[in-house]
């Protein structure tokens, strides 16, 4: 965990996501997710901001979690809706949400979509929209769906309201005014190079980065995809964060060079600025 | 409780599926599902087969669900995949339900499908095939997804493995060779008249009785499906379930009386044999 | 041609599917497709029931495709919706198919509704209910869609309305009352005796068949499906159709004995009864 | 015609393209779209370029449509895949193009990709490398389908291909580079404003623009999308371009004011810089 922190730290990294999607939220129990958020509190608290996911599973439980997340002190908290029994309109996405947050009311509280998982395809600006008035500690959504068009009409809901990204597409969001993308932590450092280089209107070197990334996708893909892809890159950088958990298949140690070789060839170990 | 039971029995029920799709299971708490397992066993045992569905949430709480339910001596259980983390192939499902089976060894295992809300869409033959030597205690499966040739084929596994089925078209399971169907409490009386019909050659009889099974899909599509409706056509046959949890939306009490009028015209509420 | 003739007469096969999904009919041009339609005709007329299928195409094509099939004298005629431009409701549907049932207004007409291939998902009873009182000669539906509650429930249309069929769970078919399957021409034979099976009540025999097409599909799913598997299982019976059109790919001369060697394990060159 | 030519004057389209999905090419027949192709070559031969799509229904009649495009003179020619038998891989892809860009070997070649229309969900960047060395004239894709990421990434082909765009994501494509969008004869006028800002760095008024383009889409959807709504909005811009083709419906015209209405407010009809 220490070496985690170090190496999150190296790569500049500021805000990390808790029992999200690749922190496997949903596999874990709730006992566990405590577990992990009181370990990034006490190691990583004011060193980044610290953000804990507390859905995937049924509204008691994110209602506890939530109510545990606020009292452990995260700076901020966000929630998916469940995947089993999927919320049919945006109404039944806002009631579903108000308890949560309520659990938490001084901490500011963001709907977290992911519809490609979820199986949740809804407007996620009429949620934000619907949600203003009666969420009041509602400050935006977290947009780890595909559709660019989707991800820029959500930052149209409200001018107070934030919008983080959790898609590779940086530099599209970076045009359509998204400020804060959520990037994994080994990749920040190279995030961190793409915006400055599109802060200097230097648009040859932001485009050349952002083909790294997507060729990044091409790689994850390569291996199959799923979280013991994610595990196996992080690896690669020199941290291992274990085995994930089934369904999810752990990642092939017999492939683990290959991996290696191909992210070399990238370029992702290199200074690029 | 008592009078749901005492409705079940008049309506000839003679197996009861606990905290499954029906029964939100994946809405409830882990505390929760054993209190209502608990209450079954204790009200019911021995009037009604009863089967328990432990999973919809992660591997440690379905195993936890399972040994529990063991332990208070269901009859059967089963068990789904997770919704957010698909499982990609039909060796990772038969790894992810191992040490479930295994938390209750003695105890029958089914396989629980429901692919349309789960997502995960796999060939069920092969994971029957696959977990036959790996899952001592595996029976069968429940299979509840609208693809009557996957029910088909499942029932070709194995000579030893029983299929259930959720599907409603009871008539055409009947003539595959499916014997257990898994029907709702209130429609039992109605699923039984059916049987009769098709035990004796009188097919005519027996497709009028699926034709009102098929009106009755229709009328939960008009008046938007989900797990509000099922309860409220289950308040229209006297019995109150209660509201669903959310992000199930409850029904508007003043269409209840429409609804009611729909079934009547429907005639399942008369003797029909 | 003649010896194809001879091959389905020796199958026992009572009617043809011209220019349908299986015969191609949107990969060729309005011409090529009259003179196929023209060819059944001269060979074959008054040996089989001649079906034409007449859509694939845009609207004034399908128009002028189903007044020649009139003018030459089909049995019936069907027509599909388009796959590109999608219709969005039943009423479109309806619209659409007005013109060109009217186009040999003498002839019997079925709308022909495969879903998973236009990816227009629709009502089919609503469709027929629709087309009831403006389509004067709608006869019924040709419906080869998975799903065998839409299946059955467009059974429940008119009682002077067809449903033919053309999925593979043929028993379950027969026992919702579905008279009309269509089947592929080399499996005609092991449908008739499907067919008696069922009539005599043996159902153990009827489902051992059954099991026979359900892995029938498993085969053609190993082989990778589409139009080329399908031409390469009929020139296993002994009858060459040639190559697929673009982009469906031919099968693989070299693998054509394994598939030969598949088909004889499941015994579907042998008598059954 | 001469109105709409004038009209696209005005608004500064610089180029057209012809019997695409708007212009409802697979709706009408080959003679259709020759004669629509050769009006647009009489009166706009040399005021703005002129690119064909000549795919929709079968490969021969795409290749006929190709060869007549080179014959009248197009500048370039643009090929989609059919949707009805879906293309399964990559190299079917280019199989299926191969003959269709022999057909006008002088003219340069687009693949026209829009997946969600075609339901042929493949990697464009990979057709473009597959079809680089076995299609001479091929030059790029147009690309309409909503992943930005897919967009990105097959401007990652070859530095000579040029991808065209048919999202309404314009200033996420124009970071990424994209510099030939297609858009909405309509809308040229208003895009030329945003690339101007852009161009300037202006990302606040870039942004502005954009929003009003997202709006637009919300517009579509609230009228039910179509080519029927597209008719209704270009009638608002005072060019009436009849009624969609069956199976797309009409826009009611007793909703047309209100449509002008929702445009209006949003500003569309205003010059923005």
């Amino acid at each position: 965990m220490d070496k985690y922190i170090k190496f999150l730290k190296d790569q500049k990294v500021t805000a990390v996501y808790t029992t999200g999607t690749n922190g496997e939220g949903p596999s874990l129990t709730v006992d566990e997710r405590k577990a992990v958020l009181e370990l990034w509190i006490e190691r990583a608290k004011g060193k980044f901001v610290i953000i804990a996911q507390t859905g995937g599973c049924n509204q008691r439980e994110a209602i506890e979690l939530s109510k545990h997340a606020g009292q452990v002190g995260v700076d901020a908290f966000a929630c998916m809706v469940p995947s089993f029994f999927k919320a049919k309109t945006e109404e039944a996405v806002v009631q579903f949400l108000e308890p949560i947050a309520a659990a938490a009311p001084n901490t500011p509280f963001y709907y977290y979509d992911i519809n490609f998982l979820t199986g949740v395809y809804l407007n996620t600006r009429k949620i934000l929209e619907l949600g203003k008035s009666r969420i009041p500690n509602l400050r935006g959504a977290k947009f780890s769906c595909p559709e660019m068009s989707g991800l820029f009409d959500s930052t149209l809901a409200d001018d107070n309201m934030q919008i983080m990204c959790g898609s590779d597409m940086f530099l599209a969001m970076l045009a359509l005014g998204v400020e804060v993308p959520v990037v994994y932590g080994h990749y920040s450092k190279l995030f961190n190079q793409l915006q400055k280089a599109f802060k200097q209107g230097d648009m040859k070197t932001a485009r050349k980065i952002q083909a790294i990334f997507s060729s990044l996708s091409d790689i994850n893909t390569k291996y199959g995809g799923g979280i013991g892809v994610i595990k196996a890159i992080t690896k690669c950088f020199g941290v291992n964060l274990g085995q994930p958990r089934l369904p999810e298949l752990p990642f092939p140690d017999n492939q683990l060079e290959d991996l290696k070789t191909d992210l070399k060839n990238l370029g992702v170990f290199d200074e690029l600025l």
